[in-house]
């Protein structure tokens, strides 16, 4: 039996000599890089974070104590320490999620992973805490990255407002997030790193003398004003002692007895504590220290040592297809930048940044900055391409409303991820882009079908200069073209009604589920019902010529990879209202719910959004529409059709056939 | 003709000596005092910026450089200076925007009143400069205030980062934003101020040396360096050099020829640099200077001897009705905290502070703080309350959906000025949170009609422990309790069909439209129409009897103050058709459209948002009901009723009977 399998909780830690946990640490690398490799994952940050992990978990007593991950990405080793040790199915249907989990653990707390959210958190909790009168203490991981975004900033202003709660503040400072961390703090960050060895001068002396809890802390704070005298001697003050919090460090993270000295001493001052740990970033593992595109931050399945990737290659990605054209757009439009939030590689944009260095900006874990000074850029001449996952823009939704639409500038966001993304779960999915940016006036969406559309319609994007523009995409492959018989006003024809068939629906495809309408209008025809499929290409505003168009069928069904609440079903189906079209619309897409981790295809069958779910749905509808309504005012009588009514109202899971409109949520 | 009639434009304060400069700041401060009692207006922060703004436009040569205010509302003095001296109708229809317009002048920038933005506009602007080769200067005024927001901190990382560009960062240090500034950074600037004689010492040798332009930087920094090594001993170095930023002051802001010194230094050393200008919010008014709770910040039309409010008085607002009730939930309930985002008396939160001034917390400027760290609050076992303007929470709209709504936390958003508010403007209108909230799952959202409905549904609210809830409410003055006859499922019926007339329409009132909603139904019982008005009171869900209900109508109005795309009438629609009711649905609220200052009322009659519009529209609706239909799908003939179609489709203003389904926006 391995050290690692004899932890089943972080309490088995205690009895381990320094010299085991060094043997625990090289067991939990190995054991990271095989699974890991084995399902894809997230491999770099964990490497970085052994040591650490472990000392936390021997400082600290959690659940009592509550150890909070920031983006929650780099909690593999605090998941393998707390009893999780199965990582066969990471990340996949009924596996371990990526991130912390509730339901996995009682030692997780936060789910959720988008970045800088952890100080916030620990605030909230010290703050219950001291209400409460609770004795714990409340431990925030958070890297060097994420203290780029402005949640944090908020958060350290108002930890620091208050001395009197426990809360300790672990800098994992691997000097990247995804990319190199760029801005003013990585360079203060830096200068700080250069104390380290005045630090470990005086951190002996520190430890003797809180060891005495009552004139602990006022021998700390006359020895720590000491301090920072002479410490300006050699290095400039730290900022975060200005702001008031107490600073330790920086400690080296891969010295686990170096990392518990810190720890205990800041577990000690019984206030706000920030300790600032350097780590390396894929530490033990060669390929990914290699690597400098920190392209082991991530990895999907691969051979681990090789790094050659297992399993079938798939064909180009909508991201890359992005990021050439980017750089054919660079090279006809001087005007043109790029803006990305720390994630210049994800998003494409590095063919665009060796191309034109002078021409992209990477502000950090930072999407509102990257859409207000976008905003700026606009406003003086250029048209900036913001590029983001589409569930971060979420961030941003004030600015892209308040700095960009408001001011008529010609900004272009470019969602990558959008829609369903699969492994990395409900903070990842991006489902709401196309219900929040319904509201902002004058704002444009494309959805692309596939690479053709893909450039064509991000060159009609950054055509548009008095208003905000957005292109959205989904993960992964982009796959075969899908080609337009005609268009329809803005519209593209990718099918007509067969031969022989009644208009029975106009199916409005939205994006890159044209296959998959092509194939449910397929199935349609099989059981004697004509439909006609669409790509409005410009989903937002609904186009003019489709509620004529619309007038000619029976129903209209809209298929779209975005939350129903508020999506482009619905405003489909306003804008049939507005136009007087009273023809029944069923709108297709993803329920409000939380989307737990699992593959996306997966996920879209369970969800109904398949071809077979999209053609049940449509046939519920066409059956609906020609049987006797009981409504008042609608005494329509049509002709029987083909489709079984299986869908089931509001309220169920949905039938097996069409189960995409299914209950959002119950009433009161 | 006195001093300020003279000035036309910033180039006219050129000739003028320091004497004449402090005459005309005299003649300013007499002009705001006397204008903004006449029309109200943000009295407080303007009062504190005369020399600083008069010093700005010495210095710099606006609009050729940009000058940027961050939330705007202290450009009043900018405005005088630039050509716009007409205030008789300042924030009134027609008249003087209160914050900048781009409309107006030429001199203006940034609309936005959402604080901490200014930063992020000027980096973009100066990005913007440094690619396109101009040479000119962006200047950024911001206040403590803003500072605390997550956006400047962002802003401030990216700034630092590039040391070649010119961009001068005025912090107008008033020591509060609203109420006075909290947390770690108000502390270090209380420090910063400290160094105030000693950099008066300094400043007129930097002054000689910079003159000499080729030689200038360089012995600047050097002078810059030294001086730190000195200003250590007497008080800590700037977190803001810290970061990269020069820094420059603290200068008094009330002294002209102080700030234009310290500004020239400023604007001739060609990098990011930061200027400290303290002033006194209220300077030289002493009604102002003497309140403690920043009464003044805003004023309504009063008498300026006296203080006296001019006009008709209001009966007690929702915002007081939501304060006295939260005093009587906290004795009640010990887990019941409050959350302000730096408007704790604004948003009614006074006497609860009072009462309980352990449970509550002002976070500064940082909605997002506000949102997550109530998450934490709610996982450590209280009840938050987060009380903000409905358009400020646009900002922590990720936060509520992943770290509130993901982590079913119980915290009970309560939105003041939802709606339409008046002369604040487009960036002030609370009418996009219906719209955006419906995608987050599991969120509850409450709109109240009167006092005693606000009551019971912030009981309700607090009560659910596993989900975000929502309150929201408008401006001003509550109005008269409009009674329940009977309740349907969770809604009030307010209104039964009268006698002898039929089932026409299901008027679904949402919050404070009630009494408008109850007049237009008693307009259509005119026109012989049947109306029956029910008000949903928890608009999200939507409430399952309603589908129901519907069913016995001929047609149903949503009429809600919230946007109408993705907004409640979305909602019901949607919920309509997933339970196979198909009665036409006529959605009426606000137009996708960024609305200008004006009165409430005269916003919503411009809208339709009136008795007369509601009756017109929904006559409209009925009679469509009733015509043949165009439509293949569904050939329904109805009785013939008395609404006239006056409506028009999409893409016109609408008629002057209903125009709140006006168009949105074209399409492409």
């Amino acid at each position: 039996m391995s050290l690692l399998e004899s932890i089943r909780g972080p309490r088995d830690l205690d009895a381990l000599s320094i010299a085991d946990l060094d043997e625990l640490a090289g067991e939990i690398r190995e054991f990271l890089v095989q699974a890991v490799s084995r399902t894809g994952g997230h491999l770099g940050p964990n490497l970085g974070v052994v040591e650490l992990t472990i000392a936390l978990h021997r400082v600290f007593d959690s659940p009592a104590d509550r150890i909070l991950w920031d983006t929650g990405h780099q909690s593999y080793v605090h998941k393998l320490l707390t009893g999780r040790q199965d990582f066969s199915k990471l990340k996949g249907k009924g596996g371990l999620s990526g991130y912390p989990s509730r339901e996995e653990s009682e030692h997780d707390v936060i789910e959720n992973s988008h970045a800088s959210t952890v100080l916030g958190w620990a605030d909230g909790l010290a703050k219950a805490d001291g209400l409460c009168g609770r004795e714990r203490h409340v431990v925030a991981v958070t890297g060097d990255g994420a203290l780029t975004g402005g949640m944090a900033w908020e958060a350290l202003n108002n930890i620091a407002a208050a001395d009197d709660r426990p809360l300790v503040i672990v800098v994992n400072d691997n000097e990247r997030s995804y990319a190199p961390t760029i801005g003013g703090l990585a360079d203060h960050l830096a200068t700080l790193r250069t104390t380290n060895e005045y630090e470990r001068v005086l951190a002996w002396g520190k430890d003797v003398l809180q060891a005495t809890p009552l004139v602990g802390r006022p021998l700390y704070e006359s020895l720590h004003g000491a301090k920072k005298g002479l410490k300006d001697a050699v290095a400039p003050q730290g900022m975060f002692e200005d702001l008031g919090l107490k600073y330790v460090g920086p400690v080296d993270g891969h010295d686990i007895a170096a990392v518990e000295s810190a720890l205990r001493r800041a577990k000690r001052f019984r206030g706000p504590v920030l300790v600032h740990c350097r780590t390396e970033k894929g530490r033990g593992y060669e390929p990914a220290l290699a690597d400098e595109t920190d392209r082991f931050h991530t990895v999907g399945r691969m051979d681990p040592a090789t790094c050659a990737p297992v399993g079938p290659a798939a064909g180009p990605s909508w991201t890359s297809v992005f990021g050439a054209e980017m750089v054919r757009l660079g090279a006809e439009r001087p005007d043109l930048v790029a803006v990305t939030a720390a994630m210049l590689d994800p998003v494409g944009l590095s063919p665009f940044a060796e191309a034109y260095p002078d021409r992209v900006h990477d502000v950090g874990i930072a999407e509102q900055h990257a859409a207000v000074s976008a905003a700026g850029m606009a406003a003086g001449g250029l048209h900036p391409v913001v590029a983001v996952y589409a569930t971060f823009l979420n961030r941003a939704f004030d600015q892209v409303l308040m700095d960009v639409a408001l001011h008529r500038c010609g900004v272009t966001f470019v969602l990558d991820r959008a829609g369903i993304t699969g492994p990395d779960g409900p903070s990842h999915h991006g489902m709401w882009d196309m219900s929040l940016l319904q509201v902002v006036p004058g704002l444009r969406i494309a959805a692309p079908r596939d690479a053709n559309t893909l450039r064509a319609e991000l060159r009609e994007a950054v055509e548009v200069d008095d208003a905000p523009t957005v292109v959205r995409f989904p993960k992964e492959a982009v796959g075969e073209p899908v080609p337009a018989l005609r268009t329809a006003g803005g519209m593209d024809v990718l099918r007509e009604v067969p031969d022989g068939l009644g208009h029975d629906v106009l199916l409005v495809s939205v994006g890159a589920l044209a296959p998959a309408c092509l194939e449910a209008a397929a199935l349609l025809e099989e059981r004697g019902l004509g439909a006609t499929v669409v790509d409005p290409r410009w989903v937002k505003p609904v186009d003019a010529a489709l509620p004529e168009l619309a007038r000619r069928y029976r129903a209209v069904a809209v298929v779209e990879d975005n939350c129903r609440a508020g999506g482009v079903g619905s405003a489909v189906a306003q804008a049939l209202r507005d136009a007087e079209v009273r023809v029944p619309v069923c709108a297709l897409g993803i329920p409000a719910r939380f989307l737990a981790h699992a593959k996306r295809g997966e996920i879209l069958a369970d969800i109904g959004l398949t071809p077979a779910g999209i053609a049940g749905s449509v046939a519920t509808t066409l059956a609906r529409a020609s049987a006797p309504a009981r409504a008042a005012g609608s005494r329509t009588a049509g002709k029987g059709v083909g489709g079984s009514p299986q869908e089931s109202a509001k309220g169920t899971r949905g039938s097996a056939e069409g189960s995409a409109r299914a209950s959002e949520e119950s009433t009161a």
